[in-house]
Protein backbone atom coordinates (compact mmCIF):
# COMPACT_ATOMS: atom_id res chain seq x y z
CA UNK A 1 0.00 0.00 0.00
CA UNK A 2 1.01 3.64 -0.56
CA UNK A 3 1.90 5.50 2.27
CA UNK A 4 -1.16 7.72 2.38
CA UNK A 5 -3.70 4.84 1.86
CA UNK A 6 -2.32 2.89 4.65
CA UNK A 7 -2.29 6.03 6.95
CA UNK A 8 -6.06 6.00 5.86
CA UNK A 9 -6.71 2.38 6.39
CA UNK A 10 -4.91 2.40 10.09
CA UNK A 11 -6.73 5.58 10.70
CA UNK A 12 -10.21 3.97 9.81
CA UNK A 13 -9.27 0.83 11.50
CA UNK A 14 -8.77 2.70 14.58
CA UNK A 15 -11.39 5.02 14.76
CA UNK A 16 -13.55 1.31 14.56
CA UNK A 17 -11.55 -0.04 17.86
CA UNK A 18 -11.54 2.68 19.94
CA UNK A 19 -14.86 3.43 19.17
CA UNK A 20 -16.09 0.30 20.31
CA UNK A 21 -13.20 -0.28 23.17
CA UNK A 22 -12.05 3.03 24.45
CA UNK A 23 -8.26 3.92 24.91
CA UNK A 24 -7.47 1.72 27.60
CA UNK A 25 -9.64 -1.08 25.37
CA UNK A 26 -8.49 -0.62 22.36
CA UNK A 27 -5.86 -2.68 20.93
CA UNK A 28 -2.64 -2.47 18.77
CA UNK A 29 -2.76 -5.42 16.96
CA UNK A 30 -6.48 -5.94 16.35
CA UNK A 31 -6.24 -2.27 14.63
CA UNK A 32 -3.24 -3.35 12.56
CA UNK A 33 -4.84 -6.86 11.70
CA UNK A 34 -8.38 -4.92 10.54
CA UNK A 35 -6.44 -2.54 8.37
CA UNK A 36 -4.13 -5.45 7.12
CA UNK A 37 -0.78 -3.45 8.31
CA UNK A 38 2.04 -4.81 10.31
CA UNK A 39 1.47 -3.84 13.78
CA UNK A 40 5.20 -1.62 13.99
CA UNK A 41 3.90 0.65 11.37
CA UNK A 42 1.68 2.05 13.59
CA UNK A 43 4.18 3.18 15.65
CA UNK A 44 6.03 4.42 13.08
CA UNK A 45 3.41 6.48 11.73
CA UNK A 46 1.72 7.34 15.30
CA UNK A 47 4.39 7.17 17.70
CA UNK A 48 2.07 5.50 20.24
CA UNK A 49 -1.63 4.02 20.71
CA UNK A 50 -2.41 7.34 22.45
CA UNK A 51 -1.36 9.52 19.79
CA UNK A 52 -3.02 7.68 17.25
CA UNK A 53 -6.35 8.39 19.19
CA UNK A 54 -5.47 11.60 19.12
CA UNK A 55 -5.33 11.91 14.86
CA UNK A 56 -8.54 9.76 14.95
CA UNK A 57 -10.29 13.13 17.33
CA UNK A 58 -8.55 15.17 14.87
CA UNK A 59 -9.81 13.29 11.82
CA UNK A 60 -13.75 12.83 13.01
CA UNK A 61 -13.43 16.61 14.66
CA UNK A 62 -12.52 17.83 10.90
CA UNK A 63 -14.80 16.37 9.48
CA UNK A 64 -17.91 17.24 12.12
CA UNK A 65 -16.66 20.91 11.43
CA UNK A 66 -16.76 20.34 7.55
CA UNK A 67 -20.61 19.22 7.67
CA UNK A 68 -21.59 21.54 10.22
CA UNK A 69 -20.05 24.42 9.28
CA UNK A 70 -19.59 27.68 11.59
CA UNK A 71 -21.75 29.01 14.17
CA UNK A 72 -21.87 32.48 13.72
CA UNK A 73 -24.30 32.32 10.57
CA UNK A 74 -27.41 31.25 12.66
CA UNK A 75 -26.26 30.25 16.07
CA UNK A 76 -29.28 28.53 16.50
CA UNK A 77 -29.26 26.41 13.54
CA UNK A 78 -26.03 25.42 14.15
CA UNK A 79 -27.55 23.70 17.43
CA UNK A 80 -30.08 21.80 15.01
CA UNK A 81 -27.17 20.73 12.88
CA UNK A 82 -25.33 19.83 15.27
CA UNK A 83 -27.77 17.62 16.85
CA UNK A 84 -28.43 16.16 13.51
CA UNK A 85 -24.77 15.05 13.37
CA UNK A 86 -24.34 13.62 17.25
CA UNK A 87 -27.55 11.96 16.73
CA UNK A 88 -26.54 10.29 13.48
CA UNK A 89 -23.04 9.82 14.33
CA UNK A 90 -22.65 7.72 17.17
CA UNK A 91 -19.00 6.62 16.77
CA UNK A 92 -18.18 10.28 17.36
CA UNK A 93 -19.90 10.90 20.47
CA UNK A 94 -18.19 7.39 21.87
CA UNK A 95 -15.13 8.96 21.01
CA UNK A 96 -15.72 12.11 22.68
CA UNK A 97 -16.40 9.79 25.78
CA UNK A 98 -14.11 7.68 25.84
CA UNK A 99 -11.82 10.53 25.98
CA UNK A 100 -13.14 12.33 28.73
CA UNK A 101 -13.35 9.37 30.75
CA UNK A 102 -9.81 8.67 29.73
CA UNK A 103 -8.02 12.08 30.19
CA UNK A 104 -10.48 14.08 32.42
CA UNK A 105 -9.86 17.63 32.56
CA UNK A 106 -5.31 16.52 31.74
CA UNK A 107 -2.87 18.50 29.90
CA UNK A 108 -3.34 19.37 26.41
CA UNK A 109 -0.52 18.47 24.94
CA UNK A 110 -0.93 17.34 20.93
CA UNK A 111 -4.12 19.62 21.27
CA UNK A 112 -3.08 22.61 19.45
CA UNK A 113 -5.24 21.96 16.17
CA UNK A 114 -8.42 21.58 18.20
CA UNK A 115 -7.30 24.29 20.42
CA UNK A 116 -7.11 26.67 17.64
CA UNK A 117 -10.43 25.41 16.12
CA UNK A 118 -12.24 26.10 18.61
CA UNK A 119 -11.04 29.51 18.94
CA UNK A 120 -11.91 30.08 15.75
CA UNK A 121 -15.54 28.73 15.91
CA UNK A 122 -16.45 30.86 19.48
CA UNK A 123 -14.99 34.07 17.55
CA UNK A 124 -17.82 32.95 14.87
CA UNK A 125 -20.25 32.72 16.98
CA UNK A 126 -18.92 35.99 18.64
CA UNK A 127 -19.71 37.42 15.07
CA UNK A 128 -23.09 35.69 15.19
CA UNK A 129 -24.43 36.71 18.50
CA UNK A 130 -23.09 40.87 18.24
CA UNK A 131 -20.27 40.52 20.65
CA UNK A 132 -16.88 40.86 21.08
CA UNK A 133 -15.10 37.29 21.34
CA UNK A 134 -14.16 36.58 24.87
CA UNK A 135 -14.19 33.90 27.48
CA UNK A 136 -17.78 34.38 27.92
CA UNK A 137 -18.68 33.38 24.26
CA UNK A 138 -16.22 30.69 24.61
CA UNK A 139 -19.06 28.98 27.67
CA UNK A 140 -21.73 29.94 25.24
CA UNK A 141 -20.08 28.24 22.75
CA UNK A 142 -19.59 24.96 25.12
CA UNK A 143 -23.50 25.15 26.37
CA UNK A 144 -24.49 25.43 23.15
CA UNK A 145 -21.94 21.86 22.06
CA UNK A 146 -23.90 20.81 25.36
CA UNK A 147 -27.42 21.23 24.15
CA UNK A 148 -27.01 19.56 21.27
CA UNK A 149 -24.99 16.40 21.85
CA UNK A 150 -26.54 15.49 25.57
CA UNK A 151 -29.68 13.39 24.25
CA UNK A 152 -26.97 11.32 22.46
CA UNK A 153 -24.31 11.36 24.97
CA UNK A 154 -26.52 10.57 27.73
CA UNK A 155 -29.08 8.18 24.95
CA UNK A 156 -29.65 5.80 28.57
CA UNK A 157 -30.32 8.80 30.52
CA UNK A 158 -32.66 9.99 27.84
CA UNK A 159 -34.80 6.70 27.93
CA UNK A 160 -35.38 6.66 31.21
CA UNK A 161 -37.06 9.86 31.17
CA UNK A 162 -38.66 10.23 27.97
CA UNK A 163 -39.44 6.64 27.78
CA UNK A 164 -39.65 4.47 24.32
CA UNK A 165 -39.82 8.37 22.31
CA UNK A 166 -36.07 8.41 22.91
CA UNK A 167 -35.22 5.89 20.85
CA UNK A 168 -37.15 6.79 17.71
CA UNK A 169 -36.72 8.76 15.00
CA UNK A 170 -39.89 11.01 15.96
CA UNK A 171 -38.19 11.44 19.32
CA UNK A 172 -35.46 12.90 18.02
CA UNK A 173 -36.78 15.29 15.92
CA UNK A 174 -38.90 16.40 18.66
CA UNK A 175 -35.84 17.04 20.41
CA UNK A 176 -34.42 18.47 17.80
CA UNK A 177 -37.27 21.22 18.12
CA UNK A 178 -37.71 21.57 21.41
CA UNK A 179 -33.77 22.57 21.34
CA UNK A 180 -33.51 24.88 18.78
CA UNK A 181 -36.66 26.59 20.65
CA UNK A 182 -34.40 26.51 23.97
CA UNK A 183 -31.56 27.45 22.60
CA UNK A 184 -33.13 30.74 20.22
CA UNK A 185 -35.08 31.99 23.65
CA UNK A 186 -31.60 32.05 25.70
CA UNK A 187 -29.56 33.73 22.85
CA UNK A 188 -32.33 36.27 22.53
CA UNK A 189 -32.48 37.01 25.65
CA UNK A 190 -28.74 37.19 25.56
CA UNK A 191 -28.95 39.66 21.97
CA UNK A 192 -31.43 41.88 24.21
CA UNK A 193 -28.56 43.18 26.69
CA UNK A 194 -28.64 40.47 29.32
CA UNK A 195 -24.72 39.99 29.60
CA UNK A 196 -23.32 37.25 32.48
CA UNK A 197 -22.81 40.15 35.16
CA UNK A 198 -26.39 41.74 34.27
CA UNK A 199 -28.11 38.25 34.53
CA UNK A 200 -29.52 39.27 38.19
CA UNK A 201 -28.95 36.68 39.77
CA UNK A 202 -28.52 36.99 43.74
CA UNK A 203 -24.63 36.30 45.25
CA UNK A 204 -24.67 32.47 45.82
CA UNK A 205 -23.82 31.55 49.75
CA UNK A 206 -20.42 30.50 48.02
CA UNK A 207 -19.49 33.76 46.85
CA UNK A 208 -19.31 32.63 43.23
CA UNK A 209 -20.85 35.62 41.67
CA UNK A 210 -18.71 39.14 40.96
CA UNK A 211 -20.42 41.81 41.81
CA UNK A 212 -22.17 43.61 39.20
CA UNK A 213 -25.33 46.06 38.19
CA UNK A 214 -28.59 44.46 38.96
CA UNK A 215 -30.51 43.59 35.69
CA UNK B 1 -20.57 -9.41 58.62
CA UNK B 2 -24.46 -8.68 59.50
CA UNK B 3 -26.25 -9.18 55.71
CA UNK B 4 -27.00 -5.11 55.81
CA UNK B 5 -22.94 -4.41 56.23
CA UNK B 6 -22.25 -6.83 53.59
CA UNK B 7 -24.35 -5.37 51.04
CA UNK B 8 -23.43 -1.86 51.97
CA UNK B 9 -19.83 -2.72 51.76
CA UNK B 10 -19.96 -4.28 48.00
CA UNK B 11 -22.39 -1.85 46.87
CA UNK B 12 -19.28 0.52 48.10
CA UNK B 13 -16.47 -1.24 46.38
CA UNK B 14 -18.72 -1.57 43.43
CA UNK B 15 -19.26 2.12 42.92
CA UNK B 16 -15.85 2.83 43.03
CA UNK B 17 -14.88 -0.89 40.58
CA UNK B 18 -17.33 0.58 38.52
CA UNK B 19 -16.36 4.21 38.41
CA UNK B 20 -12.79 3.20 37.58
CA UNK B 21 -13.07 0.52 34.58
CA UNK B 22 -16.59 0.77 33.44
CA UNK B 23 -19.42 -2.23 33.26
CA UNK B 24 -17.02 -4.24 30.91
CA UNK B 25 -14.13 -3.61 32.53
CA UNK B 26 -15.22 -4.15 36.55
CA UNK B 27 -14.45 -7.31 37.91
CA UNK B 28 -15.99 -9.10 40.47
CA UNK B 29 -13.48 -10.70 41.94
CA UNK B 30 -12.05 -6.89 42.54
CA UNK B 31 -15.04 -6.04 43.89
CA UNK B 32 -15.34 -8.75 46.37
CA UNK B 33 -11.79 -8.26 47.24
CA UNK B 34 -12.16 -4.66 48.02
CA UNK B 35 -15.15 -5.62 49.99
CA UNK B 36 -13.88 -8.52 52.40
CA UNK B 37 -16.36 -10.26 51.14
CA UNK B 38 -16.81 -13.95 49.02
CA UNK B 39 -16.96 -13.14 45.48
CA UNK B 40 -20.31 -15.65 45.51
CA UNK B 41 -21.88 -13.69 47.93
CA UNK B 42 -22.37 -10.62 45.35
CA UNK B 43 -23.84 -13.35 43.12
CA UNK B 44 -26.10 -14.30 46.31
CA UNK B 45 -27.16 -10.49 46.89
CA UNK B 46 -27.25 -9.09 43.33
CA UNK B 47 -27.39 -11.79 40.74
CA UNK B 48 -25.01 -10.68 38.20
CA UNK B 49 -22.25 -7.84 37.85
CA UNK B 50 -25.14 -5.53 35.69
CA UNK B 51 -27.65 -6.16 38.51
CA UNK B 52 -24.90 -5.15 40.82
CA UNK B 53 -24.07 -2.15 38.47
CA UNK B 54 -28.05 -1.24 38.33
CA UNK B 55 -28.08 -1.30 42.11
CA UNK B 56 -24.96 1.06 42.16
CA UNK B 57 -26.31 3.79 39.77
CA UNK B 58 -29.88 3.63 41.84
CA UNK B 59 -28.00 4.41 45.04
CA UNK B 60 -26.14 7.26 43.49
CA UNK B 61 -29.01 8.59 41.86
CA UNK B 62 -30.85 8.43 45.20
CA UNK B 63 -28.25 9.94 47.01
CA UNK B 64 -28.34 13.07 44.35
CA UNK B 65 -31.98 12.98 44.89
CA UNK B 66 -31.53 13.56 48.41
CA UNK B 67 -28.86 16.46 47.99
CA UNK B 68 -30.34 18.46 45.29
CA UNK B 69 -33.80 17.96 45.83
CA UNK B 70 -36.97 19.06 43.12
CA UNK B 71 -36.75 20.96 40.46
CA UNK B 72 -40.31 22.44 41.01
CA UNK B 73 -39.51 25.77 43.53
CA UNK B 74 -37.10 26.75 41.24
CA UNK B 75 -35.78 25.50 37.95
CA UNK B 76 -32.81 27.85 37.67
CA UNK B 77 -31.60 27.38 41.13
CA UNK B 78 -32.07 23.24 40.76
CA UNK B 79 -29.87 24.05 37.73
CA UNK B 80 -27.21 25.54 39.67
CA UNK B 81 -27.49 23.14 42.71
CA UNK B 82 -27.55 20.14 40.04
CA UNK B 83 -23.82 21.36 38.43
CA UNK B 84 -22.39 22.29 41.92
CA UNK B 85 -23.67 18.16 42.66
CA UNK B 86 -22.05 16.81 39.41
CA UNK B 87 -18.71 18.82 39.59
CA UNK B 88 -18.23 17.70 42.69
CA UNK B 89 -19.17 14.25 41.98
CA UNK B 90 -16.77 12.93 39.46
CA UNK B 91 -17.70 8.90 40.56
CA UNK B 92 -20.97 10.04 39.52
CA UNK B 93 -20.25 11.61 36.27
CA UNK B 94 -18.24 8.67 35.57
CA UNK B 95 -21.13 6.05 36.25
CA UNK B 96 -23.76 7.54 33.89
CA UNK B 97 -20.86 7.64 30.82
CA UNK B 98 -20.12 3.95 31.42
CA UNK B 99 -23.62 3.11 31.66
CA UNK B 100 -23.94 5.09 28.08
CA UNK B 101 -21.33 3.70 26.40
CA UNK B 102 -22.70 -0.04 27.70
CA UNK B 103 -26.50 -0.05 27.08
CA UNK B 104 -27.02 3.28 24.27
CA UNK B 105 -30.53 3.61 23.98
CA UNK B 106 -31.54 0.29 25.16
CA UNK B 107 -33.93 -1.94 27.08
CA UNK B 108 -35.53 -0.19 30.55
CA UNK B 109 -35.46 -3.88 32.29
CA UNK B 110 -34.74 -3.17 35.95
CA UNK B 111 -35.06 0.54 35.74
CA UNK B 112 -38.76 0.92 36.86
CA UNK B 113 -37.43 2.67 39.96
CA UNK B 114 -35.22 5.75 38.28
CA UNK B 115 -37.84 6.07 35.61
CA UNK B 116 -40.66 6.48 38.36
CA UNK B 117 -38.31 9.22 40.24
CA UNK B 118 -37.73 10.80 36.43
CA UNK B 119 -41.63 11.13 36.16
CA UNK B 120 -41.96 12.55 39.55
CA UNK B 121 -38.88 15.08 38.69
CA UNK B 122 -40.67 16.16 35.82
CA UNK B 123 -43.78 16.39 37.37
CA UNK B 124 -42.32 19.05 39.69
CA UNK B 125 -40.44 20.67 37.08
CA UNK B 126 -43.99 21.35 35.10
CA UNK B 127 -45.86 22.89 38.29
CA UNK B 128 -42.20 24.92 38.80
CA UNK B 129 -42.82 26.01 35.41
CA UNK B 130 -46.34 26.57 35.44
CA UNK B 131 -47.49 23.79 32.73
CA UNK B 132 -49.20 20.63 33.15
CA UNK B 133 -46.77 17.53 32.70
CA UNK B 134 -46.05 16.68 29.67
CA UNK B 135 -43.66 15.18 27.39
CA UNK B 136 -42.18 18.46 26.82
CA UNK B 137 -41.67 19.33 30.00
CA UNK B 138 -39.76 15.98 30.16
CA UNK B 139 -37.39 17.19 27.57
CA UNK B 140 -36.95 20.42 29.74
CA UNK B 141 -36.20 18.22 32.06
CA UNK B 142 -33.47 16.19 30.08
CA UNK B 143 -32.22 19.22 29.02
CA UNK B 144 -31.88 21.04 32.21
CA UNK B 145 -29.60 18.49 33.28
CA UNK B 146 -27.87 18.52 30.32
CA UNK B 147 -27.03 22.07 30.82
CA UNK B 148 -25.72 21.20 34.57
CA UNK B 149 -23.78 18.16 34.09
CA UNK B 150 -21.98 19.01 30.18
CA UNK B 151 -19.41 20.39 31.71
CA UNK B 152 -18.23 17.85 34.10
CA UNK B 153 -19.00 14.90 31.46
CA UNK B 154 -17.18 16.95 28.39
CA UNK B 155 -13.96 18.19 30.71
CA UNK B 156 -11.76 17.03 28.31
CA UNK B 157 -13.96 19.34 25.52
CA UNK B 158 -14.42 22.19 27.99
CA UNK B 159 -10.43 22.25 28.62
CA UNK B 160 -10.13 22.55 24.92
CA UNK B 161 -12.79 25.23 24.04
CA UNK B 162 -12.07 27.21 27.79
CA UNK B 163 -8.38 27.04 28.27
CA UNK B 164 -7.11 26.52 31.95
CA UNK B 165 -9.53 28.40 32.97
CA UNK B 166 -11.77 25.07 32.55
CA UNK B 167 -10.15 23.13 35.32
CA UNK B 168 -9.64 25.81 38.14
CA UNK B 169 -12.45 26.26 40.68
CA UNK B 170 -12.95 30.30 39.66
CA UNK B 171 -13.70 28.76 36.01
CA UNK B 172 -16.30 26.41 37.54
CA UNK B 173 -18.37 29.25 39.35
CA UNK B 174 -18.39 30.87 35.97
CA UNK B 175 -19.31 28.29 34.01
CA UNK B 176 -22.39 27.90 36.71
CA UNK B 177 -22.83 31.74 36.81
CA UNK B 178 -23.09 31.44 33.00
CA UNK B 179 -25.83 28.39 33.05
CA UNK B 180 -27.80 30.27 34.98
CA UNK B 181 -28.61 32.94 33.08
CA UNK B 182 -28.41 31.00 30.33
CA UNK B 183 -31.32 28.61 31.65
CA UNK B 184 -33.20 31.79 33.41
CA UNK B 185 -33.31 33.24 29.65
CA UNK B 186 -34.31 30.19 28.03
CA UNK B 187 -37.23 29.32 30.78
CA UNK B 188 -38.13 33.12 31.30
CA UNK B 189 -39.24 32.56 27.44
CA UNK B 190 -41.10 29.35 27.92
CA UNK B 191 -42.83 31.19 30.56
CA UNK B 192 -43.75 33.82 28.87
CA UNK B 193 -45.86 31.12 26.43
CA UNK B 194 -43.40 30.23 24.34
CA UNK B 195 -44.12 26.87 23.23
CA UNK B 196 -42.47 24.26 21.10
CA UNK B 197 -45.01 24.30 18.50
CA UNK B 198 -44.56 28.35 18.53
CA UNK B 199 -41.14 29.37 18.37
CA UNK B 200 -41.23 31.00 14.87
CA UNK B 201 -38.32 27.79 13.54
CA UNK B 202 -39.24 27.23 9.50
CA UNK B 203 -39.46 24.41 8.23
CA UNK B 204 -36.00 23.03 7.80
CA UNK B 205 -35.34 21.10 4.55
CA UNK B 206 -35.61 17.65 6.15
CA UNK B 207 -39.31 18.08 7.36
CA UNK B 208 -39.11 17.80 10.86
CA UNK B 209 -40.93 20.63 12.05
CA UNK B 210 -44.58 19.94 12.52
CA UNK B 211 -46.84 22.98 11.10
CA UNK B 212 -47.78 25.29 13.69
CA UNK B 213 -48.67 29.03 13.95
CA UNK B 214 -46.03 31.48 13.83
CA UNK B 215 -44.43 32.64 16.63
Amino acid sequence: MPKEATRDALLSAARAEFAAHGIAGARVDRIAERAGVNKERIYGYFGSKEKLFDQVMITVMDELTAAVAMPGDDPVEYVARLHDYYGTHPELVRLLMWESLHYRDGELEGQEHRVAKCERKAESLAVGLGREPSQETARTMMTLIGLAAWPAVMSRLGRIILGDEAATEEGRLRMREHLVSFARTALAGEADGARPAQGGEPATADGARPAGPAE
